[in-house]
């Protein structure tokens, strides 16, 4: 593997070669060579075109070439290229058919780090049925990669559309010679690609007779790098120049922003969206919240500014303050604004009021500050706020019911005050993210849930739009909502969902973004939100992607319903169903 | 109700009025004129355009107005034809949406028969989203009937591809002046049609001033009649004119075969297939079996043919005997060719045995014939058979393992001997029945297994197709199959899953068939196999249906997996994913 300091993860590379006479050898050759990973063929090549022939000898080599460890970690299965069950021929579909079942059977065996198939043909409906057998029974650990040209994405839709969702499966991405336009290449950044396999003849010689690759192909493997997939080469006598050319580019491939290198542990890994009215929340969690400071600087300022506009402002109550970084940023914002401000620290939970308390004579020792352990919907101060400040923020921005909980905290509010939000709006658009989506339905088996996700490996072409708004103080206790959207499919690609986001204006100006067109520089608290579909819808070119989602208000909970409509031609084509009826998967309680 | 003894179920007619000042008296005079039913608006007509009005009064009549089991069995509310939901306008969406809530609401309390929903909007995403949450929480025994226009077939298909599955929700098919063309139209018999719904201005006057339908519509509605649908007339001066028109028309319609009479309790029922081979049949499935006259005669001449044919044929050997009828049809053949037989009557039942061996005393007395309790797979007789006769025939032709039965019974036939059957085959095509399909989700909760019904309630406007052949004796030991299908699709339609069907070749001309083209006139001992899918596919116009089946066999079972893809363009529009890998839901054990 190529350690980059740069880089929290590494990249693994490896060789294709023939069927090596000596495994073990060719294998000493290539860790020499600091290759991680050999990629061969399960059998030898004498039976690749008439696997039926009879002999006394195996069809392959023996299990004992190599050690258990080594099959496991360092070599990758190649069944038979010329494998088509799919033939039109009866008798060649049940020779290949049996064949393919034996290569795997054996790669199984053996337990190769990676069983490698070849590109099914378009219409691969039997080479379908053998795999989705094997991925029923399940892989302990092992991977099957079916190797895709760049330019062949029908065919991996086909696919996958009709095996069960995997863990287990993704593809080896074949560069070819030419790339297709981006819009067509980059549907690829949805798919499960676990390998880029960059073939020999893609590189050209540069000045000095070194291999190197057009730029396109360089930005396009630099994007791949990202989502951790592990490169192979052929094996051409120029192997280890190649090798090096790729560490380079792998070196110099754009950084990781910010937000990026945080959250790199949790790309694509789905979590439940806290509940942190129904639940206290963690020592943790706060932990983890803490460590934005882009946050806290924003309500600092905001509160400032507020200040600044009215001299009169002088209460702020900070309602959830949690382990009180928001209270601290008023305080500082009061010493900043040169106003002799008073504030109430405000939770309902109450191990945070244990660390609150002690701040009080710590960090907060002489600071005009009050700790306050209430529910906000319950506690009758004895004066009001100018500045009601909170942060009840979800992944979606309302899911963490804000609007429920400061419709209860109006009454502590002055005339004339304000509330820091005082806007809360939330966004949405399309995703194509084929992983998210088979963790959805084969790790949490649920898909009528959202989940918070930094999503990553997924793609959307589509700008985000404005789905559920909401104002503080409200002018209304009405805080059901519905939205319905309509994105233009160009290039036919298959979406699995839709991602939220929220935008927040704090005050004025000032305002807090996960919005991916207006994201807060550096600011990493929130994650996206996934909403899966039970299955994915394919689009084709000139569709329309109808999505139409419902904020639910009823007994004691809040839901949302979603639905996702292809329309083509006038007519619903596909539509997912609609989604969490009655909040019955999930929901969030007001109490 | 008007109850005809040519056919087995009643025409239920209803009326439907404005809001009657007295509804006591109005389904009084309704029942005096023999109607069955009303039709009445929930709410008041003053409230229909402007539901929120505030008044003192409620907005509808109470509930006293009659007692409960007149609510439940003759009364349809109506729900105010107003209601958009799906409105542009957002406060007009929201008084639509709290209307229909609160309709449904009122219609549930009453206990009404059925709701009846006006026909929504194409884009009805916020009905389909109100409905669902009722269909979701779900009804105790009412029916939900949406009125849906005949030549607005896209709206039904959009709504009930948005909601869920229900057995409660229904069409009221509201007949147009003018009637689309057949192919357009016949998509009907495919959909939960509950009610006929016939407005008064569709019919035209007869030379005697009698109100009277074109012809057309009288054939369509007396289709309909088949799906045991109700009928709905408006409340006209002429009204019990028309009722009594309506009922000459269902008196006059086309009376049922013999298998439509034979089968009409099993019309759209889903049963699970019998596995014969893992478990003893019991005396009523016998029952039932044996009461196909026709069938038995198809044998009977079988044999008396195959003796005729060949003139030293001797010894039968019946296996699988059952009950017997078989055995007796063989007797009569041998007496029929004056040919001195020799008949073996063997079954592995130890219960049917009983049967047989009385039947040696009885019925059987003084014949030449021989009672074997005995697997036909272990059996060794002293002699061997001339003609081996056996029905182990499933609804889907092989799926009682008759291959594989057979294969096991090979010793036991002479060189130069013969099997009858000699050959099945079974047959496939697509189906389009929202109530099947709604039955194996919601009922059976099982859609990857195929079960036997009588599909009754179902549209396939496809020639049925050959799927898998077997001959016996069989020329290979290898009964694994695979057939792929095309199917083009000319109208745009939603699929449910697939009809499967056989023919068997007894010898040489004498053939028992359920193929729907072929049918056996007046068999009636087995139903179509259908094989339902997880979610309904529509297929636009210029699409292709393809259906692939794999027969598995291995590990001491044998199973199918199936697929359905629809293509349209070169591309994987939609596929509905294989089902059932590795026999995991449905299977027949070997032995």
């Amino acid at each position: 593997m190529f350690p980059c300091p740069e880089f929290p993860w590494q990249l693994y590379v490896g060789k294709e070669t023939n069927y090596p006479a000596n495994i073990q050898q060719e294998l000493q050759k290539a860790v020499n060579e600091s290759f991680d990973f050999l990629r061969v063929p399960l059998s030898h090549p004498r039976y690749s075109q008439h696997p039926d022939i009879k002999r006394n000898n195996a069809f392959t080599r023996s299990d004992f070439c190599l050690p258990s460890d080594q099959w496991n970690n360092c070599i990758q299965g190649k069944c038979n290229p010329n494998i088509n069950p799919d033939s039109s021929c009866p008798k060649l579909r049940e020779k290949w058919e049996k064949e393919m079942g034996r290569q795997i059977d054996w790669a199984v065996h053996l337990g190769v780090n990676a069983i490698v198939l070849p590109t099914p043909q378009l219409h691969c409906t039997n080479f379908a049925r053998i795999l989705n057998q094997y991925l029923e029974k399940g892989f302990y650990y092992q991977k099957v990669h079916v190797e895709i040209p760049a330019d062949k994405w029908e065919i991996w839709n086909a696919l996958r559309c009709m095996v069960g969702p995997s863990t287990a499966l993704g593809v080896s991405l074949v560069i070819t010679k030419e790339l297709p336009e981006e819009k067509i290449l980059d549907r690829w950044f949805g798919e499960p690609i676990m390998n880029v396999h960059i073939p020999r003849h893609i590189f050209l010689k540069n000045k000095q007779g070194f291999p190197v690759l057009p730029k396109e192909h360089q930005v396009f493997i630099q994007k791949l790098f990202k989502l951790k997939a592990s490169v192979l080469i052929g094996s051409a006598r120029d192997a280890e120049q190649i090798r090096g050319y790729i560490c380079y580019l792998f070196k110099n491939q754009p950084r990781l922003n910010k937000i990026q290198s945080f959250s790199i542990d949790y790309w694509d890994n789905l979590q439940i969206p806290l509940q942190p009215l129904m639940h206290n929340l963690e020592s943790m969690t706060y932990d983890i919240f803490e460590k934005d400071t882009v946050k806290y600087l924003l309500y600092e300022n905001a509160i400032y500014s507020a200040l600044k506009d009215n001299e009169n402002y002088r209460i702020i109550m900070v309602v959830g303050a949690g382990r009180g970084p928001i209270a601290s940023a008023a305080l500082r914002a009061g010493r900043k604004a040169q106003r002799n401000i008073k504030v109430y620290a405000l939770d309902k939970n109450p191990n945070a009021i244990v660390t609150l308390y002690n701040l009080l004579s710590t960090d907060w020792a002489g600071e005009n500050i009050e700790v306050i352990e209430s529910d906000m919907r319950e506690w009758k101060p004895e004066e009001k706020a100018d500045i009601l400040v909170s942060e009840l923020l979800g992944s979606f921005g309302d899911n963490e019911l804000e609007p429920e909980c400061l419709e209860c905290a109006k009454h502590l509010v002055k005339e004339g005050g304000i509330s820091i939000p005082c806007e809360s709006i939330s966004y949405l658009s399309p995703v194509s993210s084929q992983k998210n989506w088979t963790n959805a339905i084969t790790v949490e088996k649920v898909p009528e849930t959202p989940y918070v996700s930094m999503l990553h490996n997924f793609y959307s072409p589509w700008t985000t739009q404005k789905c559920f708004q909401f104002n503080y103080p409200s002018p209304s206790s009405n805080y059901s909502r519905f939205s319905s959207f309509k994105f233009p499919v160009a290039t036919p690609l298959t979406i699995h969902g839709f991602g939220g986001y929220f935008e927040s204006k704090l005050y004025k100006d000032i305002t807090l973004s996960t919005v991916p067109e207006t994201h807060s520089k550096d600011m990493c608290s929130w994650f996206p939100m996934y909403f899966p579909i039970k299955e994915p819808i394919f689009c084709p070119g000139g569709s329309e992607i109808e999505i139409s989602v419902w904020r639910c208000c009823g007994s004691g909970k809040v839901w949302y319903e979603w639905v996702i409509n292809m329309w083509k031609d006038g007519m619903l084509y596909k539509s997912s169903g609609l989604h969490n009826p009655n909040g019955k998967t999930y929901w969030i309680g007001v109490r």
